[in-house]
């Protein structure tokens, strides 16, 4: 019999937040961090540290000890600290792919600024992964993926049940739509098959008597993986002794402390020629009992995913792309560490049990603060980047609506041409605090002549419009090279059909003030009615109302807590 | 005439969250570092930038852009770019004076681990300050205090009002109550009098004209000072052109791009003798007009002052003093790191636009997270450092409760000694997940005999007490090195008073089990009345009820939205 090698994967899966919020659980990370660092560096048979394929976990634990960076450093360079290629271990199906692939470029950007990228598809906990995580991470560079859920049915504690297992081995292939296959290592037995291993004698007989038939109930080579570490797992200071332990009682098995990257290359050198499966698509064959929450976190807290959604689109859909035009026409820089910086802020909310809603309320409640401020990062790039397009226009030479007209650039950033309706506020008679006694602007803009806006295309064409007059409002410039400018303005909200956007590219149009009052539909009234020439309102004696329309002959009715048509 | 000195410094005030909210200022701060920076290190004459005293500018550009750390620690070491002394601007009576010290402290740890700290108690726009600020800075190494309000009736744009001025120069002394003095320089014409200088000889001349007669109605030397700079103001990238141009205007006065230390000792070396006023204690003499909102600061939005209040409290009043007990116990080293770590987490509220209650409403909302994780930093800390001592205990030895009896320890952290009501959860039959299987654990512990409890002192005295019973619940230990361990147990909330707590030390007392009920006070009711032995409650036709008290025969009465006795 070929002689076995028990690969021993030391790791913490760290949740960096979930039923305890993220500054409770900081506390733990520093101790993890520091009493790990103490380990690979002094003692004796502790060689390696798995820091869970996320380097969001470096970044925590400098946040409070910022002088350690270069010892961390240290680590990773001699191999010994094991980090990336994820920035944080995200949901795969609650965030976007574009957010999956930030996820990794950024994990691996981060990674190798520390020294090296551990180039192993981690998955350990991931609810389920997307059928194109072989094509990621192929492009990325690596071959192999570790996961913990998805092509099995589990039960409590997150073991396989007896029978019905899609694999016969935690082997296997895992193919992407395109073709794109890699290997991948079902943990079959969990990321804590290994955990807590005992030094004393006895104990330690019975703990790797039952965790060796455990996995060699699935494993196809003599490769046997264990990961010692679990949740937030403490790092096992004794492991070297207990390993030293298990040579002594099983001296068939070569137990070696050890990483991903030696098990997979040693793997590969054993696997069976053509009899492991091939596994394709999506991995969401994670039939559980029931007594998992999992697979309710799609639905859970839902404001939290709208507000994802919102973002997510916000950064992919609009900064980015005029991120990108802007350094087609001036001088500006594409904006690569701010983006990463706003990126960062949304995929804090995009871990595993953060975006899947499934925390405790402290939990949550800081998501929606950094929510907003991701959302605050990325309109901050994206005014800025539109600004800076808009000065390189000659909006002048395209129409001349005379000295008043203000010309209004519609940007539209989709793949395909499109009409959309465009709403947004204009000013008229922008009136600075510098011209005169900021007390005196409000009766000066109140005084001038009214005035009604038209709506013309960049060839001079009349535009159907909406014109909501909002009235004299205050605000402010932030000139980009002198001090702010507080005004006073005439405000008004227009809407209008922009026909025909180019794909990629701006429209540009022109509000046009022409002397007049906004056309209003005339309106009669009396103390209890209410009719212009399309409708009628009525008040009646009870506090009732109802509204009749003129063309249709139709009345709507309205009473206290009764609304009907008759 | 003796040759004026016309001390131009550039400086950018930052108010971090303000009309704007952290993350749409950020994007700003960014351009505004990434200019300046380009500016010292390329632009002749443009030789310094005062980073408006506070260190957390720093870090929130390398929150962007953390590869720029060594650029910017050599501009600091260069002696170009000036920061320091403050970690943030603070409002000064908002916060504890713990918290200033800390603010002063973290600030000039961060300003010399960048290179250098700049020497000068700056107070630009600090909304009154406390009477001990001299005391302060000088403990800190500093003799001078440059500050914007205080001392001075102020209008529109904090210029100085005619008349009414307390000293008759921006120079004056300043007394703490101790008799420590400072030289305190006033910006009589607010922190920008030397803001946007023109390039062209026209405008630089009214400009320079105006400026120049501004300071001079104030300055008791010639030493005249001039802030290149004001609120989120971009650099001036045209400067040494503007002086040169200066320079050529007015050939008698020296114009000199400088920072604020060449600044105050040439000032120290032309100060009148012994005409300088000095002023005492407390500067809150800022009689505003009131158009300005400064002065209704200290009561908006209460509830973040009241969330400062308990986060500042804790920090000061237990997690401090707790772990330095700990440090006295055993292997534990005082967390400095982590305590900083905590404490700025705290401080991002205390700048005087975010504590003060004055700024926009999405400012605030963050607040409100900040508070909750700085609050869960301490109580990590506090947590951990608790337990750490408590494991030194031998509380065994104590008294002899039995087996069953469980030791509690309260800390007293003041330095007084006091009697105090102790209100806290005991548990008891803790069983673990690990010990059956978890479903049968509620029916076992349902199984198990009544009881109740006792408390007794370290003597075995017994103590009155209130006891709860909270019924079975869930929980779990995060043991230190160990998987988590769920489990089930009774629990009990206990109320007593410790008598005599020992100033910043411990008692320790025994809740003791004892077989039985917990005595319930008997009540007999019927469908309208309650009744113990003291009190009778009965409830009227009309939905009112009163309650009275058999010792004393009087009754409460209350009815809808009356409330009263008779």
């Amino acid at each position: 019999m070929m002689k076995k090698t028990a690969y021993i994967i030391s790791h913490s899966h760290w949740d960096r937040e979930w039923f305890l919020p993220l500054e409770t659980l900081r506390y733990r990370l520093v101790t993890l961090l520091d009493e790990t660092a103490n380990l690979l560096e002094n003692k004796d048979g502790f060689d390696y540290f798995h820091l869970d394929g996320q380097t969001i976990m470096l970044e925590d634990y400098l946040s409070v000890k910022p002088g350690e960076r270069e010892r961390m450093e240290r680590l990773v360079r001699d191999g010994k600290l094991r980090v990336g290629p994820w920035y944080m271990l995200q949901d795969a199906f609650l965030t976007s792919s574009e957010a999956n692939v930030r996820n990794l470029l950024y994990g691996m950007q981060d990674a190798q600024a520390f020294g090296a990228v551990e180039r192993i598809g981690y998955f350990p906990d991931t609810f389920g992964i997307y059928g194109q995580a072989p094509q990621l991470v192929k492009q990325a560079g690596m071959d192999s993926v570790i996961f913990g859920r998805g092509v099995k049915p589990t039960g409590f504690n997150n073991q396989v049940f007896e029978g019905g297992y899609t694999s016969p081995f935690s082997e296997m292939y895992w193919e992407a739509p395109d073709g794109t296959r890699v290997l991948g290592v079902l943990l079959a037995n969990w990321y804590s098959n290994g955990n807590e291993i005992p030094v004393e004698r006895a104990a330690a007989k019975a703990f790797w008597d039952r965790k060796l038939s455990d996995v060699n109930a699935y494993a196809s080579t003599g490769a046997l993986l264990f990961l010692n570490g679990c949740d937030h797992q403490p790092v096992q200071v004794d492991l070297p002794e207990a390993l030293d332990v298990a040579r002594e009682l099983y001296p068939d098995i070569d137990f070696k402390h050890s990483n991903f990257t030696e098990y997979v290359s040693e793997l590969r050198k054993l696997l069976p020629s053509d009899d492991l499966q091939v596994i394709e698509g999506e991995l969401t064959n994670q039939r559980t009992d029931g007594w998992s929450t999992l697979v309710n976190t799609a639905s859970s807290r839902m404001y939290l995913k709208q507000a994802n959604q919102r973002v997510q689109q916000l950064l992919e859909k609009l900064v980015e792309p005029i991120a990108v035009m802007a350094t087609q026409v001036g001088k500006t820089v594409y904006p690569e560490e701010y983006l990463k910086f706003a990126w960062k802020l949304l995929m804090e909310n995009q871990i595993h049990d953060s975006i899947t809603g499934c925390s405790v309320d402290a939990v949550h409640r800081e998501m929606e603060t950094r929510f907003m401020k991701a959302e605050q990062a990325a309109r901050a790039i994206l005014d800025d980047k539109v600004t800076g397009i808009v000065r390189q226009m000659d909006t002048i030479a395209k129409f001349d609506g005379g000295a008043e007209s203000i010309p209004i650039v519609v940007f539209h950033t989709s793949g395909y041409a499109a009409t959309r309706v465009v709403t947004m506020d204009v000013e008229l008679e922008r009136t600075y605090f510098a011209e005169m006694p900021f007390e005196e602007i409000p009766a000066y803009l109140n005084g001038l002549p009214s005035v009604r806006l038209e709506i013309r295309d960049e060839n001079g064409n009349l535009v159907d419009v909406d014109v909501t007059e909002l009235g004299m409002q205050f605000d402010y410039e932030l000139p980009d090279r002198a001090f702010r400018k507080p005004y006073f303005a005439r405000r008004y909200q227009v809407s209008f059909v922009a026909e025909d956007l180019p794909r990629l590219g701006f429209a540009t149009y022109f509000a046009v003030p022409v002397a007049g009052e906004i056309e209003v539909v005339s309106v009669e009234n009396d103390a209890n009615r209410l009719e212009n020439q399309f409708l009628e309102v009525a008040i009646a004696e009870n506090g009732s109302y109802s509204v009749s329309c003129k063309e249709s002959g139709q009345i709507f009715f309205w009473a206290w807590n009764v609304c009907g048509s008759r």
